[in-house]
């Protein structure tokens, strides 16, 4: 213990984190690095993503929702990419403030989603970090070699299509800034806090995808992003954006709401450009993962985004992406 | 350019981090993740070390250091595994008020260090960090399947081997702290200043190295935690601890400041316990590779570490190791 009461680095590290690490890999936290022996004939995939209270979080949100969100953005970038989640690296960096009890359900949080996604803590570090949490998460998974699905792979003729439903956790994020709460807010605050990582689709993606990537900044800059990467044109139509109904019903308060939709972040989804006679058996597949797949648009030679609005007129955006960082 | 005028998140990593990445496994950092395809009949070596302003370097130390230093802690670990580096990802949180000059002295130093060690930058993120610059760097080297150094692997008749000298760091950190400086001082600011990792012994401890780690909490600390994790003792000489010219004419100045090396963190050096028929050969390779060790004791049977003091009698410490953290 030191003078706050709190544990020691060491203390807390034995008590809480050497838990979430096997002995195989990451010798329980015990030794300077972590082993990974590689399977013959897999490529490894890595991330890193970091999240901020104030900035990613709320600093006053649930431990094992922190917990989550941290470990989860990257699974879906993993997921993404067609990987087998393997295992990840977490450096932790406390606030002044922090509490034994506190770190108690952060790593309660963790172990659970480590059942939930077949992973384990493979090593770290617990620094102090000064008026704000911080973590940063490098995530580690697998494909079979050559097969990583690139963001830059989509072809003319193909379709765009994404996961699940946009626009919710940015909804989300606009209840927790004060907007008014109508009566589905405790689906969009929850589809803000935990994002549901779509691993179940990292075989179908590698089997029928061109290419794909996760949408964390906004559908639209992150659709602009795939365009650029692969050098084509990409169009959706607006209308056809799957929309949860607590989202549909927040658009129709007020119709501002779908260009929030379309270009807040921490969506957390996957769009996969697809060549048209694999959409049936891509669908098939994904959803027999129970992930629901929307057909919003399609690439052609060319260059950037467009978004058709209702009526079929391009629409115009001021701030395309979400900046998590200024 | 946002208010501040300064680039956004997407400038800054177009600007300044994406050259620092490859296109190969890196992918420009124009995807969500990198690629890693291993050689085959390698393991991979995986180590997280994230430092923090006011920990482990000064809000005010040169950019280029302190990139350094955040990559060089990483450099270290894998160095006492006996890897090779191959790559890095880097979450980099940034303090509200950092410049674009700063990001460019930066990534400078990254850029150098990246020549000297044969390595790329894999990925990362960049984030808003609050009142203080937080970098958290995963470190990824490579050895030969079933060859990493493990740290538990001392036995008994083994003889303990430090590279370098020891207590340098803290000396530095206690200057920069007030203590009055000497005419070594520059010497010793530089030492905390910039870890100077083993990487040229790594083969040579695969080769001879029944175990090792390396010291970045205090040599009596790490010393006791390499005790621990081998279920053997270890009893060092602390006469034949190697000192620098500029440590030696502090404790002169101060014999407490034996304690201070012997105990201080930031040192980046690597203890090896090696059979003592390997001893003769494990120096000559060090040598090779311009890196000097001393034989500072032995391995027996039984728990814990013991410091003979000068005098032979067994030295005590009321806090062993370093705590970067609380």
């Amino acid at each position: 213990m030191n003078a706050a009461g709190r544990p020691s680095e060491v203390e807390l590290i034995r008590r809480y984190l050497a838990p979430l690490a096997g002995d195989a890999g990451a010798l329980g936290l015990r030794d300077d690095c972590a082993l990974l022996s590689p399977r013959s004939g897999e490529d490894l995939v890595l991330t890193n993503d970091a999240v901020a209270a104030g900035v990613h979080f709320f600093a006053d949100d649930p431990p094992a929702s922190i917990a989550r969100k941290a470990l989860r953005v990257n699974l879906s970038d993993l997921a993404a990419k067609g990987a087998r989640p393997v295992g990840y690296l977490m450096a932790l960096g406390l606030p002044s403030g922090w509490t034994e009890d506190w770190i108690a359900d952060f790593a309660g949080g963790l172990g659970e989603d480590q059942t939930r996604y077949g992973i384990q803590l493979l090593g770290g570090d617990t620094i102090a970090a000064g008026d704000r949490l911080v973590i940063s998460i490098t995530a580690i998974g697998a494909v079979p070699a050559g097969t990583m699905v690139r963001r830059g792979g989509a072809r003319p003729g193909d379709r765009i299509l994404v996961t699940g439903t946009i626009g919710d956790a940015a909804l989300g994020l606009k209840l927790r800034h004060g907007a008014r709460p109508g009566t589905d807010a405790a689906f969009l605050l929850d589809r803000y806090l935990h994002p549901q990582p779509r691993t179940g689709i990292a075989d179908a993606l590698r089997t029928f995808a061109h290419g794909a990537m996760d949408v964390s900044d906004g559908l639209v800059g992150d659709l602009g992003k795939m365009a650029e990467a692969a050098g084509v044109a990409i169009t959706i139509d607006s209308s056809e954006v799957p929309l949860s109904p607590a989202t549909r019903s927040m658009i129709e308060s007020d119709p501002r709401n779908l260009l929030v939709a379309l270009t807040g972040g921490d969506d957390y989804e996957i769009v996969a450009a697809v060549p048209p006679d694999a959409v049936a058996r891509f669908r098939q597949a994904a959803g027999a993962a129970g992930v629901v797949l929307s057909d919003i648009g399609a690439v052609t030679s060319g260059t950037g985004l467009t978004v058709l609005g209702p009526d079929g007129a391009r629409l115009g955006f001021d701030t395309p992406a979400f900046d998590h960082f200024s």
